[in-house]
């Protein structure tokens, strides 16, 4: 554990160091970097594997699940998908050094507000090796040194992929120490690294509800969560009932795993009865299981028998969970009030969509709501850094502090104020 | 223990309940709300000033210092301040609601960045009952619900003050639970709040760094610290030497208590045998004790003797500490590249000045020192909401996370994306 400790402080107190550098690192040698590392990833493709192919083994004598097998595999198409990322983050503009305005003061200076980097940024994440890659990207650009503390399951792959682009980085003329990959399986890393307020500015983890739960509750160094999305769409009365079947159907089948995918279908009692027959065909048409409230049910059930259908009773669970699956939840509401209410008591506060033809309503949702985005007549799925046009994204916080929302280059800077005067003093 | 726990939770939920209400009041209810706090100060003027004498009493028997009982000590004249701050911060502009910029995708969805309110706010202070007035004002002029947990020594002049504003309040048509005092002396109250994630959106503290960092250690609820300030002034070789004595004086000497005063003065070399005898008369004159280096020493000492000057050999402890005080730490530096590395050292991040004729070394400076406020030319005193021009503040913050810099009524705010849409589904 003494160990542990000084090993972890030590790759900390590299990446503060490092950071006086990175942190005012000119935009062509951050990019040139992370050119670098893309070209490093494409011809180490067969290291990257070999180290890939021993954590499949070891994952499937573990007995984990084909989901998550799938998380894990690396091939060459997504190796490339990584280098790709890296080379599209190359190409946006470096936030670094920015001054968004500048004022004058009555008595003559000049205030700017500068933007800066964070200075060191903790990784904590599970499965996925891409965001070994990522992530560092996304650092890198924005002048921030990273830690980064991957799954065990990943182990042998993300050694892999940090040696070759730690190296890469180095070799591209940026200090040793910008990208420290904690190189244990040991959990008490973790514990170390949440207590490192001296080194650490941020932690960001990503990962399972119960990972980042764990983070909050220990962490003295300030966390960014990246959290869950029980997102909720709401079919308003005067809502164009085919865009809100479009809608509905995009959100929760495109890709219903993600944390911007709807989970629960609210609709107004007076558009209840056209459009649950409606949406019901075609979410059973795609398989999708759906839980309604009793109301939902006696609608649905009234409709010509589907083969295969699945219909089921909510309960009070069913409102709570971020299914990630073919399964939505259905309620049908008196009121936009009792919408947002049931969106008050339920959401996680991520996406939430109305559909809805009426000015008013739109307007009081798009206000009131209190969700990182909130949408009228489109689909949640777009809550997305690339599709907001950030670029990459780190993530989505669903906190308020900071960052909220898709997390770009932007939401990794902070900024400090830089002063202009010519001997002013205070009076 | 029971018992406080669930008053605590009690208040915590109530201000949670009202920030439904109050994240969406109109800005003329907010304000008037506002001016009948400052109103109703007045009125019960009688009432806080015997508040007041009853903590006055019990800090003298407790042996407290005079400084600590001039903080803690209510007039007239500071209940009218506190009144004219209520309405100042009434007559600035409401952050909420407010829409910054908005885009337009390829797709043809509009996306906005809307300004929101945090939640609700809790703020952990100390002894200046001002407190209570003024980040109340500002927690409910950005649409926050607070949470006020005041130190002991005023606990009597807290209460009598929240009771009048949160009264006051109500009666402007604002929901009860807007202002919440926690009325305990018992410390385990703060342990508590510092775990309400559920309620609390953050949490803000206030007062010595013991308190700051106990609250940073135990905090589950993200913090914003306003912290310390061990403020740096750089003269450089090609400085206006006369300006440089103006700043160097005003920032020790106008207010030697604040976290905006300067408490090292760092002399280029070439600049030490001229500067050093302007300043050290200047400073002995003001009565402010010189902690200098070896050299330092050597060249004050040359000078004509001062009756009652003050001059010590430095320690390395003086380069960290916040004097708060009339004392200077005074050092002797070979080149801006060695000031700026004492700067990285000994600094608590908050404002340090280069005063310099010289324009790369400016731009150095200004780039590369990483504070919160870095100044060319003018006196570290600036740093502060009103001289930002940003009104009242609730802190200065330090560290890099959310808000750094003077924390005025945008920093209290978080955004939410807007989106509308005409039907638009991700592909």
């Amino acid at each position: 554990m003494e160990n542990l400790q000084k090993y972890v402080i030590e790759r900390a107190a590299k990446a503060k160091e490092a950071f006086k550098t990175l942190g005012n690192a000119d935009t062509n040698l951050k990019n040139s970097a992370l050119i670098k590392m893309a070209d490093a990833l494409i011809e180490n493709t067969d290291c990257i594997l070999n180290a890939n192919s021993m954590d499949i083994k070891a994952g499937k004598e573990k007995g984990m699940s084909k989901a998550m097998l799938d998380r894990l595999l690396l091939n060459e198409e997504r190796i490339e998908n990584m280098a790709k990322g890296l080379k599209q983050i190359a190409s946006l503009p470096d936030p670094i050094g920015e001054i968004n305005k500048m004022w004058k003061r009555p008595n003559g200076i000049m205030i700017g507000q500068m933007r800066v980097p964070l200075g060191v940024i903790g990784i904590i994440y599970e499965a996925r090796p891409n965001v070994t890659v990522d992530a560092t990207a996304l650092c890198i650009k924005s002048g921030n040194a990273v830690i980064l503390k991957g799954g065990s399951e990943a182990m042998e792959s993300n050694k892999a992929i940090s040696k070759i682009i730690s190296c890469a980085c180095e070799n591209a003329g940026l200090p040793v120490g910008c990208i420290n990959f904690i190189d244990t399986t040991d959990r008490g890393a973790v514990n170390i690294l949440l207590k490192l307020n001296k080194y650490i500015d941020v932690i960001i983890p990503r990962g399972s509800g119960s990972l980042i739960n764990f983070v909050v509750q220990n962490s003295t160094v300030p966390v960014i969560q990246t959290g869950e999305g029980n997102c909720h769409i709401f079919i308003d009365k005067d809502a164009d009932l085919k865009m809100g079947v479009e809608i509905v159907i995009n959100a929760k089948i495109q890709r219903p795993a993600v944390c911007n995918a709807a989970e629960t279908l609210l609709v107004h009692r007076d558009a209840a009865e056209e459009f649950l027959p409606m949406i019901s065909t075609r979410l059973f048409q795609h398989n999708v299981e759906i839980r309604g409230c009793e109301k939902t049910l006696e609608i649905i059930n009234r409709c010509p028998f589907q083969e295969g259908s699945k219909l089921f009773l909510a309960d009070e669970k069913d409102w709570e969970t971020e299914f990630l699956d073919l399964i939505l939840a259905v309620r049908i509401v008196d009121s936009i009030e009792e919408a947002m209410e049931h969106i008050y008591k339920y959401s996680t506060k991520h996406s939430e969509v109305i559909v809805t033809n009426n000015y008013m309503n739109s307007q009081k949702f798009l206000r009131e709501v209190d969700s990182a985005a909130v949408y009228v007549n489109a689909s949640s799925r777009f809550t997305d850094g690339f599709e907001f046009g950030f670029g990459g994204e780190i993530g989505i916080s669903t906190q308020k502090l900071h960052a909220r929302g898709p997390m770009g280059l932007n939401e990794l800077t902070s900024i400090k104020y830089v002063i202009y005067g010519e001997g002013q003093i205070r009076k």
